[in-house]
């Protein structure tokens, strides 16, 4: 059963909440690239494409021409992002692919963007931690698409020092800055998320260039919570970036 | 021209200000490990030993009996942390070694520590970032001890699941993390220290275990001020363990 959800932004876009909807991390780290003007822009594993619509926004705001992929395996999950961007009419600006990231040779010639955004299966498919449907299963573990998988289509399809921006879990953060440099993408900018400040970290946005050289920034915490059900003015800053209209 | 300074632990130590005197990086590191009853410690890169008198100190505290050996590879510097070892009377617990981290396979018998700890020269050799004197190039620099030594040393004399305690410069973090890997000490603990909450880390502090398994916590970060000149308090409160009287 589809809902239409108000991203607030302009958009609307389609969610089945029995499979999953997107959560508060497609929503920080669509915003924590730097866009750029011109920017060719490839989004994996993306699910009902939140990312793109929130990037697109973004971009639109200050006056940015930009292009975005989506890329998604789940076919229905793919035609539902596909109903998306027909509601918005924004057929010109955002692409919806339905493939595997592990076949990205066959959809994309090499080097074709300038930045790519992730926000993948966090768990290992051994882990055990299996969600209650095999779309939900598929978009949480590690089943159809691995750490490694999604490093090195990123590699390929980068231009040369081309930005790669995903979220994952800092409890994977060793095998994670070793896997990008593995395909010689460089870890260069990264900050951890706290629920509150006196808590460990629960999420991490990094971003990293291919061909980079060996130089990271660790930038100042993001806090979610003030207190229980109060965001901290910065996550008010950065919803209040997809909610204020155009 | 030696100083003796009050650490106001109940221990006071020489240091020669021309060459390097501790600070708060050693005073972090030193709090660090969560300290063991009859731990069998090593103190590498050690200087003019602050770090093993802060631990034993700490140690004390709690009723623990510990034995903490402490490698120097400057013999100046080495000689003058024996003359503080024989100043505060604690030769029974804490050793000078004078000897090269490269050297270890002579000086110690493998697997011979539950918890190494180590605040390393920060810059690559290559930095061009060199000290106005040989001996504080030496202890800033990777002239005579790099990372892989740091690590390849650490690996060898832990005991199975022996912890391993670093401080050191964020920037170089996934190099950090890819060396405790290659010599199989699996990072589990890692802290980020940032000057004020809104800016990015400035040093690191990680917890490494011999043997581990592969799951990292991130923990809270750990902020120094609050104001210029103000210490957060918890930043006092690790300092009061250094500072109160037994």
């Amino acid at each position: 059963m589809l809902r239409l959800d108000d991203l607030q932004n302009g958009y609307r876009i389609y969610q089945d909440p029995k499979l999953f909807c997107f959560g508060i991390d497609a929503v920080l780290l669509a915003h924590y690239p730097n866009l750029r003007d011109g920017d060719r822009i490839l989004d994996l594993c993306s699910g009902f494409a939140p990312i793109p619509f929130m990037m697109l926004s973004d971009a639109k705001k200050r006056g940015f021409k930009v292009s975005i992929d989506a890329l998604e395996i789940q076919s229905y999950v793919a035609e539902t992002a596909q109903k998306s961007v027909e509601e918005n009419g924004v057929g010109d600006c955002i692409k919806i692919i339905n493939g595997d990231i592990k076949e990205t040779e066959r959809l994309f010639p090499a080097a074709s963007f300038s930045l790519i955004t992730c926000n993948p299966p966090y768990m290992p498919a051994n882990s055990g931690i299996i969600g209650n449907s095999e779309a939900k299963a598929i978009a949480r573990t590690e089943i159809l698409c691995t750490l490694d998988d999604v490093c090195k289509s990123a590699a390929r399809l980068l231009k040369p020092k081309g930005r790669f921006a995903m979220i994952h879990r800092p409890t994977r953060l060793p095998e994670i800055l070793e896997t990008l440099r593995k395909y010689r993408i460089e870890p260069k900018r990264i900050r951890f998320i706290h629920p509150y400040e006196q808590e460990e970290a629960t999420m991490v946005l990094i971003e990293s260039v291919r061909g980079g050289n060996a130089y990271m920034m660790v930038e100042s915490p993001l806090i979610i919570y003030d207190q229980p059900q109060v965001y901290t003015d910065e996550v008010m800053k950065i919803y209040g970036r997809t909610q204020s209209k155009e």
